[in-house]
């Protein structure tokens, strides 16, 4: 007997995965280890930037008051009473027409209200003595970096979920977080299906083809941002399934299955679900490729069974998996960035179906294009490896020509869209 | 005495770097470990893929030659005399009007040459003997997907210096690469000078701020995908700096010292070139920031002096140091990713140097623009946070308004450019 599935649209199914409020959790790492990863909280300004005024130029530190007078005409004589690095802090407290020879980054003297940079500065001794000398005025303030002019103490940085890039590594620093709030990778758990699997190193053999599923959805976990929890592959057995299912569960936040759920004879996952006593949200989506993705709900977790087709494997992680990920790394944009891109081809099929097509982008004199990154088959994985986003046909009656505006969806990205569809 | 310099343009400095033929190695890691890695040879195909003729759906196999007559009041019958999954092979030999049940990704029985889709046939029983019938002709090879349909063996698939995505990933396990080739991580030598600097978790002081630099180089050395080697920070002070980089740069590929490269009285890295007979290739480039970036050899290893302020700092890595780092890592693009962007914002002063404008590139509508990614003050190290390009304002005599277009240098990115200059 065939079972009869009903497709529903890709964005309701999308939203009853989403319905599911799973929370990230915090883990506190060394400063060291966290470029890369997302910040569990927001930050705040630990301390004003700079906390002190300092000098942004090497140059001498002098009383604004004290350079009215100069001109071009009229050289204004400082006497060099200190001389401090970076670092270093003068005890003198300037006086008229007294300078401090000063660094870059070092605290501007008591007293002093401008910096005069190195290069406008005449400098000469007398007398065992230095002296400097300039040929016109400085405001107040001039060349000073303020305390507090980069950010003020207690000041909102940056929104918790945040990619910690280079900068954000460098603000930590700044403000002092040897340890950093970052969100625990959620831990996704992942079984490949199906008689049909070979291991990497196995010879092929008639009718065999190696597990390649496996590898491409277990960097998709690392790109999005989980930790993978590889179970190995299952042969298609209903028992040894359904024992390996029910026992790896409950060691992950999230759980993976690819292949076996589809309506074939030998696809087991949805018989696995059914015993196991989870709820399936869905089991068939209006699109392509993907269409046969099954997604359960079993005591709160979430439990993907994805198509054993590599293309439907990938899209489906894509755009069901991925954002799940994103939202437990705290993510305000959990979803796949959504662009406008021009099409650079024709697709002059109509499809009843929403298409997602493995694809290409690139800049032409500023502007996004996109093109298939392969044969757009969905059995052809050479195509995932060009693949840098997922152009989005959607299903009517028409096709599509080069020059179109379309959907992109970037694959390689941090930022994410809040709802892309 | 004022040492007087000497700055070239930026395209000449980058090009006395290049002209270091630094090359990567190979080391051969897990498949499981190769996502985020660059390929260190051309990968060509092992094998055919796929490498049988397979069913791509599930259904029937049948010999085409038998549906010539099938019509929609003309149903055709077939006796089903197998039944395989994926993975197994069937022992039968096709005859007349003789079908196999096949599921998704098995391979195509001896004497098929067409499969069936299940949803278009009829299946029935008569007398404990299954049958199906159609009510349309299939074309010989209709719905079969031919041995070597994806790649050819030995055919080029991918070249050298790849980033390893998901997709790439799944093609190795494909090729049976259990262990992959992929380069070495240059390790990247790193020392923060300046007795300004506190560590992370010290308590601030007047005058002191912390080392912010370090960790951001770090991760920009991780971002570029070198491995960091962070010897610590040292104080202004010639001989325990002389010493220390001596003894450091034996032990790494690259060299960077953050701070010291400057006119001022403590700036010691010039010095320590020297007395190590370090050849300058540069010690002032025509850009803002990172003027005073200083680049040396010795012995063949490139020493990277990058200035103490923490925005010149992190141009001078990614215009300077990241393409050694990625042509290590094999790249035919080393250099970051130059596109074109639409300024959202008007740059009126006119300045003789071309600046990199730390900036944040988004689309409208498919349309590349950016906009400063914070103040633009050289010392502001809020806006590195923001930060995903550099925009490249030439030197010259005139502003730059909002509507213009420029380039734009893309830091999150693998692809890069061969020359952007």
């Amino acid at each position: 007997m065939l079972e009869r599935r009903t497709p529903i649209p890709i964005a309701e199914a999308v939203k009853k995965i989403m319905d599911y409020q799973l929370n990230g959790s915090t883990e506190h790492i060394p400063i060291e280890e966290s470029y890369g990863r997302y910040l569990s909280e927001d930050l705040a300004a630990t301390s004003d930037v700079p906390h002190f005024d300092r000098a942004p130029y090497d140059g001498f530190a002098v009383r604004s008051e004290d350079t009215l007078d100069a001109s071009l005409t009229n050289p204004v004589e400082f006497k060099v009473i200190d001389h401090i690095g970076a670092g270093m802090v003068s005890t003198k407290v300037l006086d008229k027409n007294q300078a401090v020879r000063i660094m870059t980054g070092a605290m501007m003297p008591e007293g002093s209200d401008a910096v005069v940079m190195l290069e406008v500065a005449t400098t000469y001794e007398k007398d065992g003595t230095s002296f400097m000398s300039i040929k016109r005025k400085h405001k107040q303030g001039e060349n000073v970096s303020f305390r507090g002019e980069d950010a003020k103490k207690g000041e909102a940085l940056v929104k918790k979920g945040t990619f910690i890039n280079p900068g954000i590594q460098a603000m930590l620093a700044t403000f002092g977080y040897k340890k950093v709030p970052v969100a625990k990778k959620p831990i996704v758990g992942l079984f490949a299906t199906g008689t049909e699997l070979l291991e990497v190193d196995e010879e092929l053999v008639p009718g065999k083809i190696r597990n390649s599923n496996s590898y491409m959805i277990a960097a998709q976990i690392e790109r999005a941002g989980g930790e993978v929890h590889y179970f190995g592959k299952l042969p298609d057995e209903f028992d040894t399934c359904f024992e390996a299912v029910k026992n790896a569960v409950n060691e992950v936040d999230l759980f993976i299955t690819t292949g076996g759920v589809s309506v074939g004879d030998f696809d087991y996952l949805p018989a696995i679900y059914k015993k196991l006593g989870a709820e399936v949200l869905f089991n068939k989506v209006a699109m392509r490729p993907g269409s046969v993705t099954t997604v359960a709900q079993y005591n709160g977790k979430l439990l993907f069974g994805l198509s054993g087709n590599p293309s439907a494997c990938y899209v489906g992680f894509e755009l069901f998996t991925r954002p799940i990920i994103r939202r437990m790394l705290f993510s305000e944009k959990p979803h796949l960035r959504k662009e406008r891109a021009l099409l650079e081809v024709d697709f002059p099929k109509a499809n009843p179906f929403m298409r997602f097509v493995r694809s290409t982008v690139s800049f032409e004199n500023g502007r996004l294009k996109t093109a298939p990154s392969g044969l757009d088959k969905s059995n052809i994985i050479m195509s995932l490896a060009g693949a840098n986003s997922l152009t989005i046909l959607p299903g009517g009656t028409r096709g599509f020509q080069a020059g179109d505006e379309v959907d992109v969806l970037l694959l390689e990205d941090q930022q994410g869209s809040e709802w892309p569809w």
